[in-house]
């Protein structure tokens, strides 16, 4: 089932995507600033964005006032946003999140479906429904889109299209790129929704031109993108982030994972839920209700929260530790509850990140579009990369 | 004091070191394999070579059979290991080991004195000494050698050769590459012992190639080095690969670094001395005497180096859930320890590494010599890094 792509070879890069998102940025801006800002040679520049240009992604712009001495003219580049658009979906328990995207991953047209159940030919006919429907709002749409982004949470070999292991659709080793791709005709790519978000804000987002930093996804799990040395942090196996896996408790609670005190024993909103009634004694009480109750100052409630929030703290100190990223972006579908407790969160982090490595931590909304949209971009990225270019 | 070195632009890579690295691992090599095997353009290889040619460090060997049909001759090039050498030093608590090494970075002279006390002064002057009675030993030495790299424990911040905090050596902020380049002459970089170690392995053993590893190391402290996508993980600030910190158990005991059940807490040297007395009343007892008793079946010493099995086991899977080496190389003073828990941290790591995250961890011994060699392998790097080239 899982075919071995060729590894890049290390340090090359996708010189494409870098010269891309450096236009995509800072542009207009001529080749020879791109060169600067991406430190790759003139001539590597010139060699990736021919096919750019020839392809339609990138155009040149006017020529602006410059003395006809300085030699050869040199037109700088922009990007043409609407030479094609994406498709980018994420995937939820629940429901189906999709959007239709341009060239620059600004999102063009977004729209929800509730999920009846998991079942992967199920699934699958939503996702064509769903782009079908999203395709069809717009004639552009429809005659200049090709590729597809799927994000979904769990193990995923993005390089196989396989959902490895899929706790909350309950999938062991489905090719869903191949099915999305024959039921869709678009190209498909899947990747880990946490890894999509995270290559979405390193292209495209509050990542682009730093060195490194984590994206830390609070919510029905606890997630993180690492970006190290300008690189996602792939994984040898394609599995790398899983925060919510890291013990925080050698001693703790039993995890769905085999694993034992994890991250997510204590923190994700499975455990705080079940913490809370136990705690109470009531065994019908929601995540929102206690939240309510812990914010007009319910002891039994706050103890709760605050025991997710030291755990988090003490993550967001171990990815800090290992990787040292210039900064901690806290984001997620819990971020409700991060409010609650980011007090203990910054205390916990401030003790246990050491010396340098305490670096700043920092909270971002991403609704469920963003990640649809990060989920376009890994297929942007794709294109990008792809050898036909 | 902390001087901000301009950060390399991301993916850009230091093109001579790739390419010395790749002539000296599959030399002789035509330019065409190194462009090949780097991923580098001939055109960038071209210019990496031409300066490595010049100062000496790569030779053009001999044309082998070749139709001169071809077209250009494309004679293959080779490390001229005795081009020049290094000094590599690692200081501990107890002694400096020094090493000189050739271009290829094997150890040529080694030596080992007595550290008598952390004053900054006698340790500069100690390691003066060292030097000085190292290159002694051979003319070529004296002629040939112009730099000098050091590695120690701690918080080093390696582009301001700064030794941030050093808790074995008992130092915070000391300038300490200046001061050694003020004493021995020798231009002097400084690194954290485990990244230096790291890089060693990247560059010169058994990371060549590998596009991920983690090395760690146990003993005195805990420590981790990280190489993703082709590149040592440095940190934002200069640290990462805090093992040693990383929490494994968010009630534990209270740690020297301010923060509570760091893995050093528990799998320590220091930690397990303390806990094996404790466990013992014996406020005397040695490493070596508790090792012995446990081999013959103790409980009361076993129950301690197996919790120091698990926490160790534990750190290992978070290193493989966040950033998913390919491999883990365990090394350290602390073996003969490990081979005694070996099992724990297996059983440990195989609970609590995620799916696909459970990669291969194997032993390798380094004694203190093979840091000293890494430390002469961050001088070969600065080297060919360097902007003099």
């Amino acid at each position: 089932m899982s075919t071995e792509a060729p590894r890049r070879v290390p340090g090359s890069g996708p010189a494409a995507v870098r010269v891309f998102t450096t236009v995509l940025t800072d542009g207009p801006v001529s080749r020879v600033d791109v060169a600067r800002l991406t430190g790759l040679s003139p001539a590597a520049v010139t060699k990736a964005v021919r096919p750019l240009l020839d392809a339609g992604y990138l155009v040149e712009g006017e020529l602006e006032d410059r003395p006809a001495s300085v030699g050869r003219p040199a037109n700088p580049l922009e990007v043409d946003a609407d030479r094609e658009f994406f498709v980018g979906i994420k995937a939820t328990a629940d429901e189906l999140v999709g959007v239709v995207t341009d060239l620059r991953a600004v999102v063009r047209r977004a729209k929800h479906v509730r999920l009846r159940d998991h079942d992967v030919d199920h699934v699958v006919d939503a996702i064509a429904k769903l782009t079908k429907d999203l395709l069809s709002t717009d004639r552009a749409f429809q005659r200049r889109t090709t590729g597809l982004g799927l994000a979904i949470a769990g193990d995923v070999d993005h390089h196989a299209g396989v959902a490895r292991y899929s706790p909350f659709l309950d999938w062991q080793n489905v090719p869903i790129a191949r099915l999305v791709r024959k039921a869709t005709g678009l190209e498909t790519f899947v990747e880990n929704d946490v890894k999509a978000l995270t290559r979405a804000e390193q292209w495209f987002g509050h990542g682009v031109g730093s060195h490194s930093f984590a994206l830390v996804t609070i919510g029905a799990g606890i997630g993180c993108g690492l970006v190290a040395d300008g690189q996602l942090v792939e994984g040898a196996h394609d599995v790398a982030g899983e925060l919510g896996h890291v013990t925080v408790d050698l001693n703790g609670a039993e995890c769905m994972c085999g694993g034992r005190g994890c991250v997510e024993t204590v923190a994700s909103e499975r455990a705080i839920v079940e913490h809370l009634r136990s705690a109470t004694g009531e065994p019908e009480l929601t995540l929102t209700a206690a939240l309510a109750r812990a914010r007009t100052g319910d002891a039994a409630t706050q103890r709760v929260f605050r025991e997710a929030g030291r755990a988090i703290g003490v993550a967001l100190a171990t990815v800090a530790n290992l990787v040292g990223p210039e900064r901690i972006v806290v984001s997620g579908e819990g971020l409700p509850t991060y409010e609650l407790v980011e007090e203990q969160i910054r205390e916990e982090f401030g003790r246990q990140a050491y010396g340098a490595a305490r670096c700043d931590v920092i909270t971002r909304e991403m609704p469920f579009e963003e990640w649809a949209r990060g989920a376009a971009a890994v297929a942007i990225g794709q294109l990008l990369a792809a050898e036909r270019l």
